[in-house]
């Protein structure tokens, strides 16, 4: 952390906030110029309120250097960390491809989407059970119901099963669920993510809309602070000013996240364009950048989808896909072992 | 709504296509062109699942022409909401000044701060009980035993309490409380949103950082649908790219909901900018552009605020600021009423 | 400047990075942790190479505690700067009103709308003789011939004229116009800002549709360095996610400057918004936050206008904001001088 | 073109309106709802300003269904325009590989880069002359004296060479240039655009910060409606809150341009993500999502670079990548063809 002194600070003060901060357990060096003073502070600055030290008198500004994250950042924990979902290796050079609709529909759809996806290499199943709606007038999921229709899919395949909670009452429901979800509205749900940081189970975090990689990098400190170190970060599309996606693909998170932490990091290519026919091209360029897996929305019928028709691929499609992947998925790991 | 249709549409799934919508009880008319055809729905749409029909075959897009939101539209609610927290009136031409501090820190300081700006002539009191923070490290907020003080404060001046809620099994906490906030991050928490459609109390509403104003009424719609008509709308600024100011406040936000929607709306300076010195400018701008009131945070003494404090005005600098709003209301009235 | 060595820096290295520095007249203060060192740099930074520094194998990153513009920093020039535009004074606690149409369409037209504009207190004529127009098979302006009936409406009615140069190559047409405007989509066009550098006349430079407050100020500094010390700053709106606006009206950017420049700034709610109806509130609110003018486009007939109409004022409508102006402008000045 | 009228629209302004719309060669299609009356015009409707429309007494809403370009529109081309640079083909399913230096330094130095990128496999040279700087202290550039240099380098490895123009004064410099590029920041500098369309060069045309597809391609209209159809689109990050990379790669933009034109387009991740060890992630994620090309940044001696030396990447390094972006290629071309 820098701290930048107006010019004319009162000594007397300057003196006070010095030894203040020395007894934070944090050294301070000070760099005299004619015009402008600098105190360097070094040390574990995260636990510094850098608001608290802004509003001092004699202060101008303040730059934190260090990052604000911890348990989430590889310089503390260089190692990556993989994660077992039931046998599944995530991270660890594999490639986790989740596949499944949006929202359960019925039996016959969700276990329909299970076996399809499982036939071409999925190696998780997804749906939504409890759907975040812009509107109030949408269909909001089938809730208690379509969790119960998702773990029979799951136990029928095989595969683990992966599902958005909305809400902390509702996580009772989810004692049989392998991977909780926390959607991008979500990811600043404080409480939620705390509670979470108390459960035993993996956690997929989508970064929010505007949310920087430094503010998910936080929210994933929230949960491994409470003692759960499965987080899978997840990129799903930011928000900007080009309309023609509906959201923009930040393929940039892959490598950043590698650098940033160890966590696995997993790209969404299905609601970052929006578009199904987007979804294979953005989806070979996770896995060229490195990504550790992919969450794409599979249905049987997009065109009768009650939820996000429009980005969902047909099982036929997906299954195309997955053969690419799978070269693709080869060739990345080959080039990287160079 | 404006289905466009593909070249070449085959004509059965377009007669499928036209039956369908005109069971939606909207009526279809079909304007044919030499390359194109358009298919226009006239009547109430707000129930139709736009993404539904946008992946039909034979359609190349959909546009959405009327509001997707019913009860926060002004089209169906020609006249201002103006609402009664106590008898002291939002909006109905009013200038209703909510303040106090950012966190609720101690017996001393919420009473302090109440006490100056009631005298200072704000109308409600803010203060906040459970904290939002980026970091696991931050000050999380006093909890149930802020909101405690909270209440005894606003009881000894008479001001009514606005409080932020993070999670609906906080609400139990909230009975006294005269307006529940619901804070930028949690503007799309949908299970929350409906909890408070269920509750008879006034919602404060911040548009959340990267949230349209159709969003920001969608989430109002939430409220409103669910039973709760008394809903205030307030920007807090938004996400840019500019980083000077902490955030960018979207001053048309003030014109705009004037015109598609029949709430109140207040202007959040202090987080908007995040700098005490931008409030008064802010504030200013805020009342001469017609806002039905304003959310700002005090504080006896900024420098040491557990939260926010670059961002509070001392008790002075309030006082101060409200002599010149008195004026700007003034004017702003005689203005809009000549 | 602040630099942060990466762990194990080479002393080597170091020693020649703290060498080449202090030949720069900038003095090295180094902060040494268990864990991390840092070297504050004090002195006059401005022609360091953050980038050079950056790339160097010992060094993690660089951050720029000194803004990197001298001539146009309230710093080094904590006077306002005041421009004579023909004996109309921009800066100095006056009210600037810039008011015309955006296209100068015929002799008619400009003429009708200069006197009118006149009568109700403008302080200049604006009008677009050559206009950046998205579509090419968009009217692209009269260009000389919109000039010379411009000069002329300047001339008969007594008002300073501005307005939009495009091009180094049209610059020899521009002899006689009063204030030269430099559009948002040219801040960055910096061969024709050195050039304006070069002439002793007024530039209005517009802030780019994503241009943060420094980038302006170092386009502005590409004027001030080459010779020109009269720019009036301007902003217009700046492209956000939002898109019930044509763009986002920053109404920060007038106490930001305030702070960082001595320039005067003016706003332009009229390409802000894209509404006329939005213009009287903006307006109101710039000049409540303490803006120094505004330019506001003006038709004789919006409806029939070739370019811009709907964020056009009719000339009534302006005579009648022009008034509310007056008296909003009154009350700002009091209120700053108590 | 949809037209949304006010209700109660007056009916004598409605039929003048709807008569005005038959004589420019558009057909009308009225939609009658109980609430709401929607005109449908079909045809060409690319000569129509929306703008005047909007501003119509009677309306409330004006949508534009068809794109506003027509020369850069794959509807009204369907095949791929395949770009002939001294025999290498951009397009066709070629990876077309631009390396270079940022700015051109030196003789040795311009020299010893292409002789090492044509080694490595690069099909073009790239350098810059003219270097758009956001600050005038930093280096602009060896002006004409670098064109010289740049054409002496393509002369002697025999590969083409592209250059950056950035105003119309300097273009008598660019006769021997294969490849004209215009940089993000002129991306609407029209009076620019409007002289490349009148010239028989391939020109390079970077995406600007914060332009939407549509508006690069206006741009790209604007050189093919004057008459030059060799356009080539270029993708090098977008403006966005996140600041850890320097700009946001739009990986979407190959899938998109892909179905809205038949122009090539290519990557430029040097630029995108300002840190030379995201550029091998982000080349290979562009080749695997279909990109016709990438321009890159290949420095000597990145750490003594003179401009933008953190993103470049040494020749070593990009020697290496050109052999993974060869198999990767391959591999992207079969899986199409399947």
């Amino acid at each position: 952390m820098v701290i930048i002194l107006k010019d004319n600070a009162d000594p007397r003060q300057l003196e006070a906030l010095k030894k203040w901060v020395e007894t934070q357990n944090v050294h301070v060096h000070q760099s005299q110029g004619s015009h402008q003073t600098i105190l360097g502070l070094v040390g574990d600055t995260v636990h510094i309120d850098i608001d608290m030290i802004k509003q001092l008198e004699i202060v101008e500004d303040v730059r934190r250097i260090q990052e604000p994250f911890k348990s989430a950042n590889r310089k503390f924990h260089p190692l990556d960390t993989v994660i077992d979902v039931n046998g599944h290796l995530v991270g660890d050079g594999n490639l986790c491809v989740i596949a499944g609709p949006c929202s359960i529909e019925s039996e016959t759809q969700i276990m329909t989407v299970a076996r399809s996806v499982k036939k071409s290499g999925a190696s998780m199943l997804r749906g939504g059970a409890f759907k975040p709606r812009t509107s109030p007038y949408s269909f909001q999921g089938m809730r208690d119901e379509g969790i119960k229709l998702l773990l029979q899919a799951g136990k029928e395949t095989g595969l683990p099963v992966v599902t958005e909670v909305m809400d902390i009452s509702q996580l009772n429901l989810f004692a049989e669920v392998d991977v909780i979800q926390v959607g991008a509205r979500n990811m600043q749900n404080f409480e939620l993510l705390k509670e979470l940081g108390h459960c035993n189970k993996p956690i997929l975090l989508k970064r929010g809309l505007c949310a920087t990689f430094q503010e998910l990098l936080m929210s994933a400190e929230y949960i491994l602070a409470n003692g759960n170190d499965k987080v899978i970060l997840c990129e799903r599309g930011i928000r900007t000013f080009e309309d023609y996606t509906r959201n923009t693909l930040d393929i940039s998170m892959i490598p950043a996240m590698k650098e940033l932490s160890h966590l696995p990091v997993i790209i969404d290519p299905s609601h970052a364009a929006g578009m199904a026919r987007f979804v294979a091209p953005l989806s070979r360029a996770a896995v060229a950048a490195g990504t550790d897996g992919l969450i794409i929305e599979v249905h049987n019928d997009p065109a009768r989808a009650r939820c996000d028709g429009p980005q969902s691929l047909t099982m036929e499609a997906f299954d195309h896909l997955m053969k690419d992947l799978t070269r693709f998925h080869e060739l990345a790991k080959e080039c990287k072992m160079k």
